[in-house]
């Protein structure tokens, strides 16, 4: 380094800067690239709205980034960068990517940074990318280069004033950590991982935060393990999709998952599944075991037929009267009166969840599903369930007292900014590289998508993938978003899953991944779906 | 190996079964030790009370483990060995130590395990530890080779049946790791840190914790300067001392903390800690920042002058109505009336909490301070000052809107058992055979010591210190306990935090450590507090 690291860098923080993650053979800097034309895409769902929305962009071809002779110019960029949404392990390494391509083409080139979301590009706040930002930045946690939000371009004049940014500064392109509007190349980042399509294998962070996860799930089955007088219900985040259940799941063997694609699937009722968490508990008891580790996804309760039906008709006693924000638990009961399942889940629930759902509402006015307490809600749900007599008749082991002890945990801000883990950090940078070649040949409206990443780095393949590909209907809106991919059911993870499930369900078989490590046997480990995707093939 | 490894084992896991802690020279298997008998002792405390409860223990003299010519005995000896309390890291080194030492004295000797605490020896649950144990518990965490519990050796029955199990194997010692009674060789382990005396420096399994929580709130740190939206109060474990939080507030420099044991020494009213606090707030906004990151210890409440009064009021109502084990709300706040400044301060906390204060009751009827949420107490409070005309005037930057939003954290059980550090692994394993030796040499009652711990490994200094100079009196009890120490407010390590604190207050200065690693540069920190009370020396 030409200057010194700041002191409050840890040693780990200053070791990693030095970490010079390989580069695809296709993307090694010096080696020039042209695109090359692939399939036809379509859309994620309602092609038809989306191609009447997307009219000149719709239905665009993959563009393939191949080798080339030599590269069509040389000449000096100016891009702009800015992350935008929640942080993900490797975002810095993508700027780091855009930054070393642009001034390897040409030392003149210019990388932009737009500060705290998207809000720095409508409003015009940025700052120049040098050399020392990257050199400091490189294989870092977080999105604090920039800074970060969830502010969107979406009104007319947000999208003049982007406009209007973006020609004062003469960019050439603009590539947006966690963006999905067509005017610029998007990164696929987001740690629920649940962005996908037949050419995007897995989004940047979903490794690192499933491995912060994994430690911390390891140390309390461990515990559990140690004390054995304990229930752990552990919540990890996924707001939509349970990915990183699963994939925590796979890496650190729980007793007990809840899949929410899969609860969907069974149509299962709220009461049915405090049934077959009681039955598992007893089981375990019967079994000699008054402990256990269960892992929740952070939206559970949406994929849970009775409550979804709860939750939606809550959100239309609020839309349908918006003048009266708050409710006792009486008028709501009482308005529910015409839903039966509705109105008899809400009854039987603990009266702090009850709560939650009346008065912790988004902006919008919905309830926000984070917030729910999902551990605790199953925990005093299995406990009431428990003291029936008909459960308490299924208790034989009479060699000691029975009890049902639970702690709830819940992962979330732990883990998006972690120091990303080599595959991210090696990912994200390929990433950046393949955003900045897609700038280099003119494309626009793209997701940068680097793939056969269960192979060898050097074999990646990186690619533009129009990013009307990915797009789908908002539910009830004229607005499309990023389409969410849910747990497949049928996929090779869950299936290796639901069989291993089976195995760990009385006998134990904790396994504590510990600590991410940057050296030794187990640096390189990638994401247990993605190699199981990748077998099924 | 010469048995295959359970393949719910990690590789990180597997690794470490490999990882050979250095031996301090003075320890090394083949080298013969003898006694040599330093300074008479005292008591921690209540020196007459503790020399009236051990007659004839008290004040014996340090028992320094020093070269000699020759081992007085190879015979076989046999040695229990058993868990008592919270699991820490590295405790199974402790047996790897103890096994490894006789076992090598002599092939013939045996170790017997007590399962599942002290009750374990009371009621002679027990299994020989052989090889298979040793090898693949070596390095790893948790307790769960034998189990532990709170369980103590307390009634008279209980002694005789322990007797009765000694006598049964006719052990020549035993080996408790986190006891503290007198009849065996103990270990200090606690995570908290907290059992000190100028013979030792440091329990074992602080440092690991440390460096997992710290990782936990780096992580949280980097997300705070990303999202640039949140204040995050993180409570870290340590019920009665604030060693961990000071430990951590070293490594990676939060915005504030609150260490219980100055904020005792000052007699901080509660009112008076969330002035200080909501004044941090506005000092930050008018430096146009609305994010922040606090440092809790566990056990805040009961150093604050005012609190710590209110509570022993309620457990006074308690115990003097032992029949009536519920209280409204109403009747409390009347039984406080002749204590105006609990009652004062019963009514103006947030009901939740004061809710907290009269049902979560341990079974001696006390409250139970780790179960109240301290990090929403604060931000409630926080939150109800800022709502003031007074505090507002204080907002002198006018250009944004001021908010105050509060995310709270609590890291407990995710680290204690975590797969022990470098130097937890090396501690333990050193402690371990020198509880060996102190057993070899016929003694008892003491506690195993390995000092010299800021000096390289193979300086480190074995020795037994007699269990009586750690004791005092129970506050009103007639037993004797391990007498906790706090955080030296005098001492090196707060005056460092005190001096830069200051700095870090507005500026930020946060340090990420990252993942625990177990290669690298960073793979054999110590703690800081043990460095610095060693520059101070």
């Amino acid at each position: 380094m030409d200057f010194e690291i700041p002191n409050h860098y840890s040693l780990l923080q200053k070791e990693r800067l030095q970490y010079k993650p390989e580069i695809p053979d296709s993307l090694l800097f010096d080696k020039p690239t042209k695109i090359e034309f692939g399939e036809e895409t379509s859309a994620a769902g309602d092609i038809e709205q989306i191609q009447k929305q997307f009219p000149k962009s719709f239905g665009r071809k993959v563009a393939h980034i191949v080798e080339a002779e030599k590269f069509e110019t040389q000449r000096p960029f100016k891009v702009g960068v800015v992350f935008s949404g929640g942080p993900a392990p490797g975002g810095h390494n993508v700027i780091v990517g855009v930054f070393h391509f642009f001034k390897k083409l040409n030392p003149e080139s210019k990388i932009i940074g737009f500060l705290d979301g998207l809000g720095g590009v409508i409003n015009n706040k940025n700052r120049e990318i040098v050399e020392k930002d990257i050199q400091l930045s490189f294989n870092q946690g977080g999105f604090d280069l920039l800074g970060t939000s969830r502010e969107k371009i979406s009104t007319d004049e947000d999208f003049e004033k982007s406009y209007e940014t973006l020609k004062s500064h003469e960019l050439d392109g603009l590539v947006v950590i966690g963006g999905d509007d067509a005017i610029f190349i998007a990164i696929p980042k987001t740690i629920d991982g649940d962005i996908r399509s037949k050419y995007l294998e897995m989004t940047a962070g979903f490794d690192t935060v499933c491995k912060v996860y994994s430690e911390f799930i390891g140390n309390i089955m461990r515990d559990a393990l140690s004390a054995k007088k304990y229930y752990h219900f552990i919540r990890v985040m996924g707001r939509s999709s349970s990915h990183i259940a699963l994939e925590c799941s796979l890496k650190t063997h729980p007793n007990y998952v809840l899949i929410g694609e899969d609860i969907e699937k069974q149509k299962l009722r709220f009461v049915e599944l405090i049934e077959q968490l009681t039955k598992f508990v007893i089981d375990r008891f019967n079994a000699g075991k008054s402990y256990g580790v269960i892992i929740i996804p952070e939206g559970l309760i949406q994929h849970i037929h009775t409550f979804r039906g709860l939750i939606s008709k809550i959100d239309e006693i609020y839309e349908k009267n918006p003048k009266q924000d708050k409710w006792t638990y009486e008028e709501i009961l009482q308005k529910l009166k015409d839903d039966e399942v509705s109105a008899k889940l809400f009854s039987e629930i603990p009266k702090p969840i009850a709560q939650t759902l009346m008065t912790d509402r988004d902006p919008f006015g919905h309830v926000r599903v984070s917030k729910i307490e999902t551990g605790k809600l199953l925990k005093w749900s299995i406990r009431d369930k428990l003291s029936h007599e008909e459960s308490q008749k299924n208790i034989t082991n009479t060699s000691k007292k029975f009890v049902f002890e639970c702690m709830t945990h819940y992962f979330g801000y732990e883990g998006r900014c972690s120091l990303p883990s080599n595959f991210d950090a090696t990912y994200c940078y390929a990433l950046g590289i393949t955003a900045a070649r897609l700038i280099l040949h003119e494309q626009t409206g793209m997701m940068a998508v680097v793939n056969n990443l269960s192979d060898e780095t050097k074999n990646w393949k990186a690619l533009g993938l129009p990013l009307t590909d990915l797009l789908h209907m908002k539910e009830n809106s004229e607005k499309p978003e990023l389409k969410i991919f849910g747990v497949d059911v049928n996929g090779a993870p869950f299936k290796e899953l639901q069989t291993k499930l089976e195995n760990w369900r009385i006998v134990d078989h904790y396994r504590c991944s510990g600590p991410m490590q940057f050296g030794g046997d187990s640096k390189d480990w990638k994401p247990k779906v993605l190699l199981l995707d990748k077998n099924k093939k």
